[in-house]
């Protein structure tokens, strides 16, 4: 059994309304340090042995993301991660 | 300038309705597989040299994440990443 993360963001050229609200939420609430934020889908999957990394760029780009405005990347995560 | 992705999902002991009827569309459409879907918010940062780890557990945990039913992980990104 394996974890993967696939996380789906607006393509850049793309206008990100929801990252612009979050970047000046974060200046007012004392982040300027912060420059942007792009807000995007957050996948957890967990997949056993029969599923290729093929089988998984066609899981993002066909169920999970849309492939005109969106783009995605699949990490697959070997070690539990610790979440706080 | 740094790049850091924050992960936001619903807590493992809190239902997730989205992942369970993402879940049900990828064994109907050939991924049986695939045994278990989380759904969240994934946010792409952009910060400078001032934000510290702290500041970072502190956006994710009072601006980004609703603590009581979410959890996330903050994962600071060196090299640029190459997305699809």
């Amino acid at each position: 059994m394996a974890r993967v993360a696939v996380d789906v963001v607006i393509k850049s050229e793309i206008l990100d309304p929801q990252g612009k609200a979050i970047l000046a939420a974060l200046t007012r609430t004392g982040h300027p340090g912060v420059t942007s934020v792009r807000q995007g889908k957050h996948f957890d999957l967990e997949v056993d042995d029969t599923v290729s990394d093929e089988d998984l760029e066609e899981i993002a780009g066909h169920l999970l993301a849309n492939r005109v405005i969106e783009e995605w990347t699949v990490t697959r995560i070997a070690e539990p991660e610790t979440a706080k």
